[in-house]
């Protein structure tokens, strides 16, 4: 099944295995997408992104916008130059960033007006600037501007943003002309599932070139999570990509996948690497525990990432207590080897068609650790 | 003329082309030794270290004592193995810091009672301890402890500090027995020119693998520490290498360089990456100002650095303002980059005979920058 820039290479059950493609390359799905917010990948440099395997990037329309601008960045070229990144990006519109860290903000059918973060200055975003934004930074994927609501929505609330997100969905579908950027719709519906059900629905009738679930993981508990997915991903479309935002650990990615899932992104490995909390193989390792402070073994044994294959966790502890930013690019690099790769044996295993083996391996190794 | 590990390969006047070996390899000289005080090269990494050029780095014994401890370190198989360098390190006995940092510090005929700056805790520092804390963690080169006067110094007291410091200098060399390491005394003297004379003669009499200038670069003018630094040369051996600690900007080490001098370090370089102080065939450039918010070109035309080979100033400005880690690594590459060639340069200079001639094009173009 091939759709515009997406190919569903094989499928078992729900589960499947793709191929999405931009005129950066193809990043082979499902995925996950380092956090990139404000065309920088916090301490890595796109050099390194590559050998990590990264192939799409998620940049934030909201912060590039702010600063340096979206007009100084098509000045420079468009965000890949201006990033020395060649591969894919994908920005996020800012929906979620206007919602959560405006100190002000206030929304009308139009759009949202809201204060900077940054400098207290006022500013207006439709759904036609959402887009002239994305188009000026000249990303490969596109997101339509949505309303995020906080956790719990009443059901009324939920309603009449979903119907405020689908009307905007409707406007971006309209203003989006750039034919070298794909453009996603984006399904909310808080956690009550017919309005999830709904919301995919509406906007698979609108078409996009893919669809992404927004409003998730945001407090929630993990079966509400897992049942507004298999509610919206029911209603979307077989041939386009599905992307779940902001999510998660690596339980949340494979339940994800699990349900049809093709896309992530999330700040977890980037924002855990500067607190020193470091995924392994046995779970997760806070390197500034004591305990490690003359251990000569590498963070996870199993890893066969640069900083697994050099460092010491002794080390790695020393650089975290003496706040050395070496420390956090080290970190960093590790944690993002560690969600690629886990992405990478998740595909291996829908390819090998043993996805249901790889799933059940994977939750007796968890309570083998917490045994 | 060889001496140990260092052998003079030309000479021209007082410059001279060198070379110095180490268990862990040789260090071309006239050469800069990038600071790495705490175990790293403030957010590079060893690879990065080696594809700059460098060959030997400084640590700081200080630093190391009170975190993790010498004797962690030696446990994780000395200073090399836990930071995963390869090249040589020189250590510094930590005096300056003591001196410089501790709130609170005694001195005494023994040695040195001082307050840690990181928990306030208790320390004695005798001679001895220093050069067991230097054996502990192995570095290829240790320093004498010396006592460092803050500027302006009376003449009293640096000939009293003089004394002291050439009397821990005879207990050092008397306690020090690694064979794979050596020791560098330390030429103490104020900006006296007779007492830096003085030092130079009665350190260069109880005979060390190689010599420092300490306390130099501490507030007096240029002409002053040239003339100390001619003062002491003068007394010191022909065969053994000379270390300026401590210094500095790419005139310091031209002028070293033509006063006989072999090693340096600073932590300029990567300190100035920090504050976006970029070093330029042209002269400084400030990344975070306005005027290169748009501007495309690299840091420094002339420059061939990764970083000026593939990032604008428009990029690098927005890392800075946004305080962006990658920034911060960026900008010290290239500063590192920017001195590190600058030696290459100076030494080929050496060695084509042409180091006068360097020396004059190198003020013509600063002064061609200033006009």
């Amino acid at each position: 099944m091939t759709n515009g820039g997406f190919t569903v290479l094989k499928q078992e059950g729900r589960v499947r295995l793709g191929e999405l493609r931009t005129s950066h390359g193809r990043t082979a799905t499902p995925a996950f997408m380092p956090v990139g917010s404000q065309a920088t990948v916090k301490g890595i440099s796109p050099e390194e992104l590559v050998d990590l395997g990264a192939e799409t990037i998620l940049c934030n329309a909201y912060h590039l916008y702010l600063r340096p601008g979206h007009r100084t960045i098509e000045a420079m070229g468009g965000l890949h130059r201006f990033m020395g990144w060649s591969g894919s990006i994908l920005t996020d519109s800012g929906g979620y960033q206007i919602f959560s860290l405006a100190p002000l903000c206030k929304v009308s059918e139009d759009g949202v007006t809201f204060q900077s973060h940054l400098d207290g200055s006022l500013h207006h975003v439709t759904p036609e600037t959402a887009i002239e934004i994305q188009e000026a930074l000249g990303s490969d994927i596109a997101m339509i501007l949505d309303e995020c609501l906080r956790y719990p929505a009443t059901r009324e609330a939920a309603e009449a943003s979903l119907r405020r997100t689908n009307a905007w969905a409707r406007r971006c579908r309209e203003t989006h002309h750039r034919s070298d950027q794909a453009l996603f719709g984006i399904v909310q519906g808080g956690h009550y599932p017919d309005l999830r059900a709904r919301a995919a629905a509406e906007v698979a009738g609108i078409g996009f070139d893919g669809y992404a679930l927004g409003g998730l993981s945001v407090g929630e508990d993990k079966a509400t999570m897992n049942h507004a997915i298999e509610m919206a991903v029911a209603e979307l479309p077989e041939t386009a990509p599905r992307y779940l935002m902001g999510v998660g650990t690596p339980e949340d990615l494979l339940e994800g996948v699990s349900r049809g899932i093709d896309l992530f992104d999330c700040v977890m490995p980037t924002r855990h690497g500067r607190t020193g909390w470091l995924f392994t193989s046995f779970g997760r390792l806070l390197i500034k525990n004591a305990q490690y402070a003359k251990d000569e073994s590498p963070i996870d044994p199993a890893c066969a990432c640069p900083v697994c294959r050099k460092y010491s966790r002794a080390y790695l502890r020393h650089l975290f207590l003496a706040k050395e930013m070496l420390g956090v690019r080290l970190n960093t690099l590790h944690n993002l080897h560690h969600i690629l790769q886990f992405m990478r044996d998740l595909r291996e295993a829908i390819q090998q068609e043993r996805f249901p083996a790889f799933r059940t391996a994977f939750y007796a190794a968890r309570e083998a650790c917490q045994a």
